[in-house]
Protein backbone atom coordinates (compact mmCIF):
# COMPACT_ATOMS: atom_id res chain seq x y z
CA UNK A 1 0.00 0.00 0.00
CA UNK A 2 2.97 2.11 0.75
CA UNK A 3 4.73 2.49 -2.69
CA UNK A 4 8.51 0.71 -2.16
CA UNK A 5 10.63 3.18 -4.33
CA UNK A 6 14.17 3.47 -4.82
CA UNK A 7 16.91 5.92 -3.28
CA UNK A 8 16.07 9.61 -4.04
CA UNK A 9 16.18 11.42 -6.62
CA UNK A 10 13.63 10.34 -7.88
CA UNK A 11 9.86 12.25 -9.03
CA UNK A 12 6.18 12.56 -7.48
CA UNK A 13 3.40 13.64 -9.12
CA UNK A 14 0.92 14.85 -6.27
CA UNK A 15 -2.98 14.78 -7.66
CA UNK A 16 -5.31 16.45 -5.62
CA UNK A 17 -8.95 16.48 -6.19
CA UNK A 18 -12.29 17.55 -5.34
CA UNK A 19 -14.80 14.91 -7.16
CA UNK A 20 -18.53 16.03 -8.24
CA UNK A 21 -21.26 13.32 -7.32
CA UNK A 22 -21.19 11.78 -11.05
CA UNK A 23 -19.36 8.03 -10.58
CA UNK A 24 -20.70 6.69 -14.05
CA UNK A 25 -17.12 5.13 -15.56
CA UNK A 26 -15.01 6.75 -12.91
CA UNK A 27 -14.28 3.64 -11.04
CA UNK A 28 -13.79 1.78 -14.20
CA UNK A 29 -11.56 4.40 -15.50
CA UNK A 30 -9.54 4.96 -12.38
CA UNK A 31 -8.82 1.06 -11.69
CA UNK A 32 -7.79 1.43 -15.45
CA UNK A 33 -5.64 4.42 -15.80
CA UNK A 34 -3.44 2.59 -12.56
CA UNK A 35 -3.38 -0.67 -15.05
CA UNK A 36 -1.84 1.13 -17.66
CA UNK A 37 0.32 3.70 -15.37
CA UNK A 38 2.19 0.58 -13.78
CA UNK A 39 3.03 -0.19 -17.81
CA UNK A 40 5.22 2.51 -18.75
CA UNK A 41 8.39 2.79 -18.24
CA UNK A 42 9.82 4.93 -15.41
CA UNK A 43 6.90 4.07 -13.03
CA UNK A 44 7.81 3.38 -9.47
CA UNK A 45 4.72 2.91 -7.89
CA UNK A 46 1.86 5.10 -6.18
CA UNK A 47 -0.33 5.88 -3.24
CA UNK A 48 -4.00 6.87 -2.82
CA UNK A 49 -6.46 8.08 0.01
CA UNK A 50 -9.59 9.39 -0.10
CA UNK A 51 -11.91 11.13 2.54
CA UNK A 52 -13.82 14.20 1.33
CA UNK A 53 -10.30 15.06 -0.69
CA UNK A 54 -8.84 12.48 -2.74
CA UNK A 55 -4.99 12.43 -2.49
CA UNK A 56 -2.86 10.27 -5.43
CA UNK A 57 0.80 9.87 -5.45
CA UNK A 58 2.41 8.45 -8.06
CA UNK A 59 6.08 7.91 -8.54
CA UNK A 60 8.45 7.95 -11.11
CA UNK A 61 12.11 8.08 -12.43
CA UNK A 62 12.30 10.83 -14.77
CA UNK A 63 10.49 14.11 -16.15
CA UNK A 64 10.38 12.63 -18.99
CA UNK A 65 8.23 9.39 -18.21
CA UNK A 66 5.55 11.67 -16.25
CA UNK A 67 5.40 13.42 -19.80
CA UNK A 68 5.19 10.39 -21.43
CA UNK A 69 2.43 9.16 -19.18
CA UNK A 70 0.49 12.59 -19.54
CA UNK A 71 0.59 12.64 -23.04
CA UNK A 72 -0.42 8.66 -23.55
CA UNK A 73 -3.99 8.64 -25.70
CA UNK A 74 -5.71 6.55 -23.58
CA UNK A 75 -4.94 8.60 -19.95
CA UNK A 76 -5.39 12.43 -22.76
CA UNK A 77 -9.51 11.13 -22.62
CA UNK A 78 -9.34 9.93 -19.06
CA UNK A 79 -8.01 13.22 -18.37
CA UNK A 80 -10.79 15.05 -20.32
CA UNK A 81 -13.72 12.96 -18.95
CA UNK A 82 -11.74 14.14 -15.48
CA UNK A 83 -12.27 17.36 -16.33
CA UNK A 84 -15.65 17.51 -17.88
CA UNK A 85 -17.36 15.19 -15.61
CA UNK A 86 -15.78 13.44 -12.52
CA UNK A 87 -13.94 16.31 -10.92
CA UNK A 88 -14.97 19.91 -9.72
CA UNK A 89 -11.30 20.90 -8.53
CA UNK A 90 -7.73 19.63 -8.81
CA UNK A 91 -4.44 20.51 -8.81
CA UNK A 92 -1.32 18.21 -10.03
CA UNK A 93 2.25 18.95 -8.30
CA UNK A 94 5.66 17.28 -9.93
CA UNK A 95 8.31 17.14 -7.59
CA UNK A 96 11.69 15.57 -6.85
CA UNK A 97 12.15 13.77 -4.55
CA UNK A 98 15.13 14.70 -2.46
CA UNK A 99 15.21 12.67 0.50
CA UNK A 100 13.13 9.92 2.23
CA UNK A 101 13.11 7.71 5.23
CA UNK A 102 11.11 5.40 6.77
CA UNK A 103 9.68 3.50 9.91
CA UNK A 104 8.61 0.36 10.98
CA UNK A 105 7.11 -0.98 14.20
CA UNK A 106 9.07 -3.50 15.86
CA UNK A 107 6.36 -4.70 18.02
CA UNK A 108 3.34 -7.00 16.61
CA UNK A 109 0.76 -4.41 17.63
CA UNK A 110 -1.80 -6.77 18.98
CA UNK A 111 -4.85 -6.74 16.55
CA UNK A 112 -3.16 -5.00 14.17
CA UNK B 1 -9.28 21.39 1.42
CA UNK B 2 -6.51 21.50 -1.34
CA UNK B 3 -3.95 24.27 -0.52
CA UNK B 4 -3.29 27.37 -1.68
CA UNK B 5 0.06 27.30 -2.80
CA UNK B 6 2.34 29.90 -4.34
CA UNK B 7 4.11 29.51 -7.95
CA UNK B 8 6.61 27.03 -7.56
CA UNK B 9 8.89 26.35 -6.61
CA UNK B 10 8.25 25.40 -3.22
CA UNK B 11 8.78 22.04 -0.90
CA UNK B 12 6.55 19.35 -0.25
CA UNK B 13 6.84 16.37 2.52
CA UNK B 14 4.53 13.48 1.56
CA UNK B 15 4.06 11.40 5.19
CA UNK B 16 2.15 8.42 3.75
CA UNK B 17 1.17 6.14 7.41
CA UNK B 18 -0.53 2.86 8.23
CA UNK B 19 -1.71 3.30 12.15
CA UNK B 20 -1.60 0.83 14.38
CA UNK B 21 -5.63 0.29 16.78
CA UNK B 22 -4.07 2.56 19.14
CA UNK B 23 -6.29 5.67 19.40
CA UNK B 24 -5.45 7.15 23.09
CA UNK B 25 -4.32 10.98 22.33
CA UNK B 26 -3.88 10.38 18.52
CA UNK B 27 -6.97 13.09 17.37
CA UNK B 28 -5.96 15.48 20.17
CA UNK B 29 -2.17 15.30 19.04
CA UNK B 30 -2.72 15.13 15.48
CA UNK B 31 -4.86 18.70 15.33
CA UNK B 32 -2.90 20.05 18.13
CA UNK B 33 0.33 19.65 15.55
CA UNK B 34 -2.10 21.22 12.26
CA UNK B 35 -2.81 24.04 14.42
CA UNK B 36 1.60 24.24 15.49
CA UNK B 37 2.24 23.32 11.76
CA UNK B 38 0.54 26.22 10.88
CA UNK B 39 2.06 28.93 13.04
CA UNK B 40 5.78 28.03 11.99
CA UNK B 41 7.80 30.65 9.99
CA UNK B 42 7.55 29.00 6.19
CA UNK B 43 4.43 26.73 6.40
CA UNK B 44 2.23 26.90 3.09
CA UNK B 45 -0.57 24.76 4.01
CA UNK B 46 -1.19 21.13 4.16
CA UNK B 47 -3.91 18.47 2.59
CA UNK B 48 -4.49 15.05 4.24
CA UNK B 49 -7.09 12.22 3.49
CA UNK B 50 -6.88 8.91 5.27
CA UNK B 51 -8.40 5.34 3.50
CA UNK B 52 -6.95 2.88 5.26
CA UNK B 53 -3.63 4.03 3.93
CA UNK B 54 -3.17 7.84 5.30
CA UNK B 55 -1.71 10.57 2.96
CA UNK B 56 -1.09 14.07 4.67
CA UNK B 57 1.48 16.63 2.43
CA UNK B 58 2.52 19.62 4.05
CA UNK B 59 4.17 22.75 2.23
CA UNK B 60 6.59 24.96 2.76
CA UNK B 61 9.16 27.79 1.57
CA UNK B 62 11.99 26.05 2.30
CA UNK B 63 13.91 23.07 3.69
CA UNK B 64 15.68 24.82 6.63
CA UNK B 65 11.73 25.88 7.02
CA UNK B 66 11.27 21.41 7.43
CA UNK B 67 14.38 21.19 9.11
CA UNK B 68 13.38 23.63 11.89
CA UNK B 69 9.64 22.71 11.93
CA UNK B 70 10.99 18.48 12.49
CA UNK B 71 13.20 19.98 15.45
CA UNK B 72 10.69 21.30 17.11
CA UNK B 73 10.24 20.29 20.99
CA UNK B 74 6.60 19.64 20.80
CA UNK B 75 6.38 18.26 17.40
CA UNK B 76 9.77 16.08 18.49
CA UNK B 77 7.57 14.11 20.93
CA UNK B 78 4.29 13.33 19.06
CA UNK B 79 7.01 11.98 16.59
CA UNK B 80 8.00 9.87 19.15
CA UNK B 81 4.53 8.54 20.39
CA UNK B 82 3.68 7.95 16.63
CA UNK B 83 6.52 6.13 16.95
CA UNK B 84 5.91 3.93 19.88
CA UNK B 85 2.04 4.30 19.74
CA UNK B 86 0.34 5.12 16.22
CA UNK B 87 1.69 3.95 13.63
CA UNK B 88 2.98 0.29 12.48
CA UNK B 89 5.08 2.27 9.45
CA UNK B 90 5.69 5.58 7.91
CA UNK B 91 7.38 6.80 5.10
CA UNK B 92 8.19 10.45 4.55
CA UNK B 93 9.36 12.12 1.35
CA UNK B 94 10.74 15.72 1.45
CA UNK B 95 10.50 16.97 -2.10
CA UNK B 96 11.01 19.87 -4.10
CA UNK B 97 7.97 20.99 -6.03
CA UNK B 98 8.77 22.33 -9.67
CA UNK B 99 5.72 23.00 -11.14
CA UNK B 100 2.06 22.88 -10.67
CA UNK B 101 -1.37 23.59 -12.22
CA UNK B 102 -4.69 23.07 -11.52
CA UNK B 103 -8.16 22.79 -12.88
CA UNK B 104 -11.63 24.43 -11.57
CA UNK B 105 -15.12 23.13 -13.10
CA UNK B 106 -16.77 26.24 -15.19
CA UNK B 107 -19.70 24.32 -14.23
CA UNK B 108 -22.52 24.44 -10.93
CA UNK B 109 -22.58 20.78 -10.39
CA UNK B 110 -25.84 19.59 -9.57
CA UNK B 111 -26.05 18.30 -6.48
CA UNK B 112 -22.41 19.12 -6.41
Amino acid sequence: MIAKTPNPPYYAVIFTSIRTEIKEDYLDTANRMVELAQLQEGYLGHESAREGLGITVSYWTSLAAIKKWKMDAEHQIAQEKGKSLWYKFFKTRVCLVERDYEFQSEFEIPGG
